[in-house]
């Protein structure tokens, strides 16, 4: 990779996707491009080349040394990608044993993203997105939780920082300034 | 170690000891067990086997370094115990100099826990949980600063998930609602 | 590297030279000393020493890779220092595209400091210091955003005692009670 790697996470409903897309959209007209990666595609796509996992399911079921060494190579081949690369994850996912590390150290040592990018708003906002998100069902969480998940982030996120030299942007996606969102996230692509 | 291995933490007098016991007296009746260590306790006998300190004092005394191998040496020790371990320790200690982290990186590798519990509770019910046991003599420490210390516990806890993959749960062990913290404990050692 | 070395941090105007100086002081009189070492400055300096960098503009300029090798230089040139080693850093600092760890994996694995102490107060005091400081030029920061700021200093250093095993020491500097901060400080320098 001779381009920079940003790493955009997260909760589920703050609205990352729609602010990644209209960044990436206001620089396309600047002639800056990004090669956007799904962190959980990319894996699967690994799992069915190396005939580790016919699907997503087998996928979740893979032994913790053999998940791991997966991982491993998902972070290889997307380190080897041309150009200026983005990769939409997770800072942490919330599981019903805990809150399980998105970017564990064996990924990161290979990814060595320059900046990870945490979108993030108040948790209120959070929980009436997902309520009022019909395309998607969701694990019904409340306001103190998203909130607390979002905590969780911002803690591992410095983790991540030290094992890297990464830096951590926050970058606020709030009820009616998705235009500055858009434009916080432009200027870290940029 | 072919089991689970389950990291259990908590600011003194948050009642670790009283929920652990709990749950696993309610997974006896499920037929699951766990081997129950105690970090200080292991890392003291693999002391005085190795002859390196013959009581807990001394063992406080030792030079940096050999402290540091003794812990790896006891983390390697526990990581051969055969089937599921819960290791009683503490997320960090709260020393004169400040925060100690309990899971330094060396000792995390050897274990490569599946999951950290963080037994918590509001730092009001902890202070005079502290005030009203009569069985220890404990260092006086308001409510701000178990808060404090709490909040350290889930940074660093954060730092110990992306080192190993591990998960991290928070357990709340609320006054009156002991039963509710014995079930979640249940839940993530079954 | 014989003696101690202590880490010491603070956001931008939150008195951290003061406190340093007021503590040095006081232990000068017990006969404690510490060589006090500046980390930007030190690495400027090996920077010139291997003709890496004529000036600061252009050390900053440097690209990703050979930056990194400095500051490992730097990190391996300031454990070789004899005695007690006091080092004067951040925790991490503010940037454009987020905050950057001041003392990442591989520094940090260098040093292994004995302890890291962070510089604190109100976010509200720090604001106020800031903007009657009038012998430097800083850029303007609001209050909440000096609180993250700190937040996240918590948090990575948090991760900074996982990956080192030293102490993590929050030292408060408040309005009217210097004396309380400088007195703390030698504590931890004694």
């Amino acid at each position: 990779m001779k381009g920079r790697c940003v790493i955009v996470t997260g909760v589920p409903g703050v609205g990352k996707t729609t602010v990644v897309n209209g960044a990436l959209k206001l620089l396309d007209g600047e002639g800056i491009s990004y090669k956007t990666l799904n962190f959980g595609t990319y894996m699967f796509e690994i799992a069915q080349k190396e005939g580790i996992a016919k699907d997503r399911d087998e996928m979740r079921r893979l032994q913790k040394d053999i998940q791991k060494k997966l991982q491993k190579h998902a972070a290889q081949a997307m380190a080897k990608e041309e150009g200026n690369v983005l990769i939409d994850t997770h800072a942490s996912v919330k599981t019903p044993n805990g809150y399980l590390a998105g970017l564990p150290e064996w990924v990161l040592r290979e990814l060595m993203p320059d900046t990870i990018v945490l979108v993030e708003t108040n948790e209120d906002q959070i929980l009436i997105r997902r309520l009022t998100d019909e395309t998607r069902t969701r694990d019904l969480e409340g306001s103190y939780s998203i909130g607390e998940h979002q905590q969780f982030n911002r803690a591992i996120a410095a983790a991540y920082s030290m094992m890297t030299g990464c830096t951590i942007k926050y970058i606020t996606n709030a009820d009616l300034l998705l235009e500055k969102a858009v434009e916080d996230m432009a200027a870290v692509l940029r």
